[in-house]
């Protein structure tokens, strides 16, 4: 199974080094066959928020095919604007079993339309902006993490450890998701955001 | 403040973008003029744990005075072996302020002779090694992270957030460590492990 972390310039450091860290833990706990890899625009150095220096492993020319989308927040403003980021998005989207976004990766989602008509969330400081920008969409703000069939949204920043050990336990089980949560020390909070 | 945050192949994720996140989301919230970056034994991309392609801002020979020092873990077994590595740490330890590790980040400091008599931790999985390899240290498995003066040691993983959410209380004000938390939407755990 192939999971494609789409990063770009001012992309939060947590919301893809968490599930990065978290998929790769799984992945060797459970001897997984999981390919987990972080797509960009163009190759090369991305300075995600912070002037933090990230490579990928693919740009959206060389990238395999991706069964697990996952889009980050972070300074999202500029990347709703391309629209060739957003046109990627969706086309992957659509041959994709499974897309989630955390924080502020709902508006790139939303922005390419694929969120219309769905139960989202996103970071606490974003969620009026998202009603806002995004009237079609039902925005919750009592949520970890929002699973919608295909579509899954989380909350802002950590948030995103936490919605993808859900998809651990169901892309692999349950017991591989708290198997990793323990090695990884952390604990699992589940569908309530802490008191902000 | 200059904070260095020290990388190398096979370094776990979560260890160094953790701190990294907490550090700069502070530095932005609390108009701080810190200074964050990664330091690696040479230029180039870093391989990290999982095959997360990494770039430092520095190298050995190039990085400015490290006020703050952030040992990771990860695979720290081919660290300890390089004198080069615990030189460089025993070096820049001398001239800094704090010197922290997360994870096994305990096991590089301990091969460098800079927790001989102190209170330490680690993660739960090597916390009998440190202990057989290290008999000078006083290992506890019951703390989150463990202030010794200037030193500073956290458990696994996602324990090095915590303790680095701690620096930022003692290095700016506790205020500015709760509404850093608060922008991550995360969970501060203060001083217990969870229930592995």
């Amino acid at each position: 199974m192939n999971f494609g972390i789409y990063i770009y310039k001012n992309a939060e450091v947590l919301d893809f080094s968490g599930p990065f860290e978290v998929l790769s833990t799984a992945n060797r706990l459970g001897n997984k066959d999981w390919n987990i890899f972080l797509v960009s625009e163009n190759q090369g150095v991305t300075q995600a928020r912070g002037g933090y220096p990230i490579n990928s492993h693919f740009s959206f020319e060389d990238h395999p095919e991706i069964d697990v989308l996952i889009v980050v927040g972070g300074i999202h403003t500029e990347e709703v604007k391309k629209s060739n980021v957003t046109t990627w998005v969706a086309k992957v989207a659509e041959n994709s079993m499974k897309v989630a976004s955390v924080c502020t990766g709902a508006f790139i989602l939303a922005e390419a339309g694929l969120l219309d008509g769905l139960t989202v969330t996103t970071h606490w400081e974003d969620l009026s902006d998202l009603m806002t920008d995004y009237p079609q969409l039902n925005v919750v703000s009592d949520q970890r993490w929002v699973p919608q069939g295909k579509y899954i949204t989380s909350g802002g920043i950590s948030a995103g450890i936490d919605m993808t050990l859900h998809l651990v336990s169901e892309l692999a089980n349950l017991t591989l998701a708290k198997e990793t949560a323990k090695q990884m020390e952390y604990n699992w909070q589940k569908n309530t955001q802490p008191s902000v």
